[in-house]
C-alpha cells in the first residue's frame, strides 16, 4: 500500500526520555522540589515510555519517581515488571498487586524515604487538569508515612514540559492527523442517508484503523435535522436522513499521540443558515490560523477567532473555549479561553476550535490541528473543505 | 443478518436508576452519611445514565451527588448540559468550564450546604479501586469550604451495588460475551503466520465492531515462540510465525458493558509443554466453573483454581489474582484472592482467571465470563477449546 502519511517511528530514544527527565529536574530544583511522585497514564508515559491499556482497570495503582537527580524510578504492580523492563527504566519495584491493605504503599513510602532520608519536599500534580490516580486513603496513608514531607503541587513541572512537542512528538501526531484527514475525505463514499449514526460511526471507526490508526478511543457526534444540538453524544440508532447534518469529531492515536478534530457533513441539502453558520467557523478557523505564532498568548490566539464570530453576528458557544493542547491526550493544557494567557511556543501542538450557535440552538464547530513553528502555524490537519461537503 | 446473539436493550428504566439510588440511600444511611459525592465515569453512569466518551479530556471534573433522599444532582460543566438532560436527571446545574480558578467548586460548594446546612458527613469513596477524579487542590478547596462537614469513605456503598447486577445489565454483558466469543472462534480464518501483531490485532478488533461491539477499549496479548512472557502489552511489529503461540485478551463493550476473556492460539504446531498448560489452565477454569456459587468466598472460589494447578505442579502466577468482578469496567470488585473473602452473590458477573508459568518464564492463561445464579455459575462466554486451537 502506497503510504501518503508523514513518517514517523514508534517509540522515543532514551536521550529524549533522558531530556525530560532532566527538564522536570531543573523546574523541580527552581521550586525546590526534593522528588516528584507521578500517578497517572500520560506522566507515567511521558517519563518512562511505560505505554499499556492496562490502565482502564481501576484496581492497581502505578506510581513512577522523579527524584532531584538520577532516572526516574518505578513502583508498580509486579504483573508490569516485564513490560516496564522494556523501557529506559532500571529502577524498577514491585508488589504483588492487587493487595487493598497495602497496595504498595509501604514500598513507595520506603523509596520516597531513601530518596528525602531527612524530609523534603515531594511535588505531586494537584492542579487544573491533574488529578491523583490512587485511593484517596492510600494518599493519606502515604502522608502518615512521611513525616517531615510535605507536599507541595506540581502541576507546572509536567503542564509546561507536556505543553511543548519534540519532533518525535509532533511527528507522531502529524502522521494520525493525516491518517484521519484521509478518512474524513473519503467519508462520503461510505456513509450515506438510510445508516443509523451507530453504522456511521462504526464504519468510519473501521476505516481509521484500516488506515493505520492504532486505536480509535474518541469518537462522538451528532446528526439532525438542519443541524444538531450536542456535541458530545456518542452514536445513537437515530436513522441519518436527508436534509441532516453530521458532525463527526476523532481523537484517534498512532503510536500513544492523539488528534483531536471534526468535520461537517449535510446530506442531499444544507439550509443556507447551515451554510452561514459553516461559512462563519471556518472563517474564524482561518483568522486563527493566521495570528496563532510563538510569543502570542492562547487569551489572544482565542480573540482572534472570537472577533470573527462576533463580527459575524454570534457569541461563541458553551464549550467554554476555542481549543486546547494535544498530544497524548485528545486534549491537553493550554486552553485558548479569556484569562488563560499562556504564553504559546514554537513546538506547541494545539487545535483551533471555534464554534457558534445557529437556527435556534444548533450547533457549528469547526476544529484544525496546528503545530507552533517560529514562523507561524503549521496544519497538521488537512483543511477543512472551504464550503460545507453535501453528501448526495 | 441473522443475528445469534442474545438479546439486550440499550439503555436502562427510570425505574433501574431510582432502585439503584434507594439502594444506595439505604446503605448511605446505615453509614450515617448525609450525601455522597462522585466524581467518576462509572459512578456517575452508574447512577445517572450519563454515557459520553468524553471522560477521556482531563480538562474538566464531572461531579453527582446522591442526597440522602431524592434523586441525584449533577453539578457538571454546561458542555454536558444537553447529554445529562437526556437522562433521568432533572436537577442539573452547570458552570462554564474549564474555569481554572473555580472549576465548579464553589456550585458544588453550594449545592453540598444545601442538602447539608448543619454540616453533616459527606460520603466519597476513597478505598480500594477507587480515585477522586478531579484537582487536588479542588478538592482541598471544597473541604475548605464545607466547615462542619467531615468526609467519610463510600467505597462500601458503590462496591456492594455495583458488584451484584441486574438482568438489565447482566444481558448487556452476556451480548458482548457472545459477540466476542464468534470473533474468537472465526480468528483462526483472518489471522495467519506472517500477520505482524500490529495487523493482527486491527483484524480481529475490526471483526469485533463488524459484528456489533460499540467499542473495544481493551486490547491486549502477546505472541512468542513456543510460548509469551508478556500479557498486558500492546501489539508490537513482531510477525508472527510458524511455532508461536499467539495471546489476545480483550474489554469490549455493548452499550456501556464490557467482556473481559482471552483465547490462546498456537501456529502450525505446539510444543507439548504448551498443550499441557493449556490443559491445566482449562482444567483449573473447569475446576471454578464448577465450584462457583452463592455463598461461597472469592477466596473459596481462588482456591478451587488453586489446587488444580498446584496439583498440576504449578504456583500461580504474578497476577495476584485469578479473577476479578466485570461490568462497566473490564476489571471491577471484587477479586478472585487469598484474604479478598467476598461472599459471592447471584447476579455477580465474575471473571475465572487461572494462569500459570510453563517452559522457563512463559505464561498460560485462561479467561472465562460467568454470571452467578441460585444454582451455580452461568457461561456468559462460549467455552474455551478443550484442546489448544493450532491454526495452519
Amino acid at each position: 500500500m502506497l503510504d501518503l502519511h508523514p513518517m514517523a517511528t514508534r517509540g522515543f530514544t532514551t536521550a529524549e526520555f533522558a531530556q525530560r527527565t532532566e527538564a522536570a529536574q531543573k523546574i523541580m530544583v527552581r521550586q525546590g522540589l526534593d522528588a516528584m511522585l507521578l500517578t497517572t497514564e500520560p506522566e507515567v508515559r511521558y517519563f518512562t515510555g511505560f505505554d499499556t491499556i492496562f490502565w482502564l482497570s481501576p484496581t492497581r495503582p502505578w506510581f513512577v519517581v522523579i527524584p532531584a537527580k538520577g532516572a526516574p524510578i518505578a513502583v508498580i504492580p509486579e504483573i508490569g515488571g516485564p513490560s516496564m523492563s522494556l523501557t529506559w527504566i532500571t529502577d524498577i519495584r514491585t508488589w504483588l498487586a492487587p493487595q487493598p491493605e497495602d497496595d504498595g504503599i509501604s514500598l513507595l513510602t520506603e523509596t520516597l524515604r531513601e530518596l528525602m532520608p531527612g524530609g523534603g519536599i515531594l511535588g505531586l500534580p494537584m492542579g487544573h487538569e491533574t488529578h491523583v490516580r490512587m485511593p484517596a486513603a492510600d494518599l493519606a496513608k502515604l502522608q502518615a508515612g512521611l513525616e517531615g514531607v510535605a507536599l507541595a503541587d506540581a502541576t507546572e513541572v509536567v503542564r509546561s514540559l507536556r505543553m511543548v512537542k519534540s519532533e518525535a512528538e509532533i511527528a507522531k501526531i502529524a502522521r494520525m492527523c493525516s491518517i484521519a484527514s484521509a478518512a474524513f475525505e473519503d467519508l462520503p463514499s461510505y456513509i450515506k442517508a438510510g445508516d443509523s449514526e451507530r453504522q456511521a460511526f462504526a464504519k468510519f471507526k473501521v476505516d481509521l484503523l484500516q488506515k493505520g490508526a492504532d486505536d480509535v478511543p474518541y469518537l462522538v457526534g451528532s446528526s439532525g435535522p438542519g443541524g444538531f444540538e450536542n456535541v458530545i453524544n456518542r452514536p445513537s440508532d437515530r436513522v441519518i436522513a436527508e436534509g441532516d447534518m453530521l458532525l463527526l469529531d476523532t481523537g484517534a492515536l498512532f503510536d500513544g499521540y492523539s488528534c483531536d478534530f471534526d468535520r461537517n457533513f449535510a446530506f442531499g441539502h444544507a439550509s443556507d443558515a447551515a451554510k452561514s453558520a459553516y461559512d462563519l467557523a471556518w472563517l474564524a478557523t482561518e483568522a486563527g490560523l493566521q495570528a496563532a505564532r510563538p510569543g502570542l498568548t492562547t487569551t489572544e490566539l482565542w480573540a482572534a477567532m472570537a472577533q470573527v464570530l462576533e463580527e459575524g453576528g454570534c457569541s461563541g458557544h458553551q464549550i467554554g473555549r476555542m481549543g486546547h493542547g494535544l498530544g497524548m491526550q485528545v486534549t491537553e493544557w493550554p486552553s485558548l479561553m479569556p484569562g488563560d494567557d499562556t504564553v504559546i511556543q514554537a513546538g506547541m501542538v494545539l487545535t483551533l476550535e471555534p464554534g457558534l450557535a445557529f437556527g435556534g440552538g444548533k450547533m457549528m464547530l469547526h476544529e484544525e490541528n496546528i503545530v507552533i513553528r517560529e514562523d507561524g502555524a503549521e496544519l497538521l490537519t488537512r483543511r477543512a473543505a472551504r464550503e460545507l461537503p453535501i453528501i448526495t
